[in-house]
């Protein structure tokens, strides 16, 4: 039996939640193909698999999760409610979910984050709160509010639930690559609070056994790559600033650290400037809008992170939600 | 028997060639998802499918007719290598067909053509020879090179095989609504030449039958609209200009208009702005890059020229091989 969406215990999800997750959002989340681009193959030496997530119902893989959890909510707390933190993909993963099963959604977002994010999260129909992302705790904004309202908070990542969701994503990943016909040498992740990661390293642990997982984090924001080398989870400079507006999580989650220090195998960090040349490649090469946080394990590849000469990797394009002006520069830059 | 690649009889394509295309290109082509914005859907009222065929090998739906043409030439013909003429979609789809089955390509390719589209032609290991647009024939400069090298030529929409292979588009458009639960009202089509036109009509005549299909073409180009009030094929207007550079045939091709007369409802001619608008609408809710060619259905009906309020209507998005500075000017527009 899946352990309740919201539990005090606070289970550490197994592959069993995994699967069961996959059953619940199938038809309601997109299957997004695994794309890649032969061209781009060939300028790499390697065949590079990228799993389309800027596809995915709401603009990122958030969804999963989101809806994974909503669903399992009983009467009484769907009456309530639901509150959230989000820079904005958790947000509009929850505002369309909650909006898709009929509950109430308040989402506490920076008032910084990207103007399409804070419009798709009102456009499902959720309440939006802007708080300052450098002075004030979003915790404490969204745990106020659900005191007020009887509501139940859905944190974007350290959830039981949430993380099995996301970890639907590397289930489609095993499956595709093996109908592709590509034998996986590893999996890169992009990697904010750990959640998306925590999902996929269960799913290729289960399905593709021995194959590395690895993440991808921006450069000042490096804390479960630095984290899995301490053994221990440590924190980011405050004053660190990235473009990567979707992993800024300060340090790694409590559930989330529990399951990538079992299974991730190490991590890198990306420049700024080589998350816009990755954006401008998915744009050449993949036809594909990619944001800033979702071109982090594109970027780790190109850049020659993970070499890729005569090796198959697969990575994730974690979202797409990028205001033009973002996106521009990047164009220009990449 | 399907008939052959390069008859001097040119007979019509039918249905059994495009299912005969369809196993054809299997494995090889991408089978591109059919997407669809539940945010988009809601501001419109209705529900728009959108045939991704910029995530397609080439980065357009060329490809398809391309290998299905280029597969079935005889050891002779392959020898001797293949002409083709186009302003770079097809381009790309014959020199990456020819690559995989190791066939010598010869492009002749408009000196304006996009950059990237001349750039990834020669990408694929073709030879590209540049015309001017508005002053040489580029059908006299494919068929000298032609006959210098004993090579076969392979027009870009008016060969039965072409139009066969992109007929394979509209067989995915029909399987994958029904799966998704999508009833047509109507199918709207990218249309230069004719041949993605003729071949989803064919399609669609034989897996919904009833269901109207539908041109959108460039201001200016919409011979194929024109030419079907008129019962024959006109031209367009030498002086007519248009940022849609994949759809820019002078004229229906003769095969493609016999069969286009029989199967398609009407068009729809579109404006660069609206193209420009249909562009940015396709990167901030389906977070696909489509050059501006590709978004000439997409344009139709967010400009309200073909109702969609309370239906469901599926698009072409022909491709996406455009560059950053177009791009980006549409960005800025839209």
């Amino acid at each position: 039996m899946p352990s309740s969406a919201i539990s005090s215990s606070r289970p550490v999800p197994t592959i069993d939640d995994v699967r069961a997750a996959a059953e619940r959002i199938r038809g309601r989340a997109v299957l997004t193909p695994l794309l890649e681009s032969p061209a781009l193959n060939a300028r790499l030496g390697g065949r590079l698999l990228v799993k389309a997530e800027p596809l995915q119902r709401t603009g990122s893989f958030k969804f999963r999760g989101a809806y994974n959890t909503l669903v399992q909510l009983d009467e009484r707390q769907r009456q309530g409610g639901v509150v959230t933190y989000s820079s904005g993909n958790h947000a509009q993963g929850i505002a369309a979910a909650a909006q898709m099963l009929k509950i109430p959604a308040t989402i506490v977002m920076p008032a910084d984050a990207p103007q399409i994010k804070i419009a798709n999260t009102r456009g499902y129909g959720a309440e939006v709160v802007l708080y300052d992302r450098y002075k004030e705790s979003r915790e404490e904004v969204g745990a106020k509010i659900a005191r007020e309202r009887n509501a139940t908070i859905v944190a974007p990542y350290d959830e039981p639930q949430v993380i099995a969701g996301q970890g639907t994503c590397g289930l489609e990943i095993a499956a595709q690559a093996k109908a592709q016909g590509a034998g996986l040498d590893a999996v890169i992740v992009c990697c904010g609070g750990g959640g998306l990661t925590a999902g996929i390293s269960l799913a290729i642990a289960a399905e593709c056994p021995g194959v590395p997982v690895y993440t991808a984090e921006p450069e000042g924001f490096d804390d479960t790559r630095r984290s899995l080398a301490a053994g221990e989870r440590v924190s980011n400079d405050p004053a660190a600033r990235s473009i990567c507006d979707a992993l800024l999580a300060p340090t790694p989650g409590a559930l989330t650290f529990e399951i990538n220090r079992r299974l991730i195998k190490g991590g890198f960090a990306v420049s700024d400037a080589e998350v816009r040349r990755a954006m401008a490649t998915a744009f050449n090469d993949l036809k594909l809008v990619v944001e800033p946080g979702g071109a982090a394990a594109l970027a780790s590849v190109l850049a020659g992170k993970f070499p890729i000469a005569g090796k198959t990797i697969a990575v994730t394009a974690s979202g797409g939600n990028v205001d033009r002006e973002t996106y521009i520069a990047a164009l220009n830059q990449g």
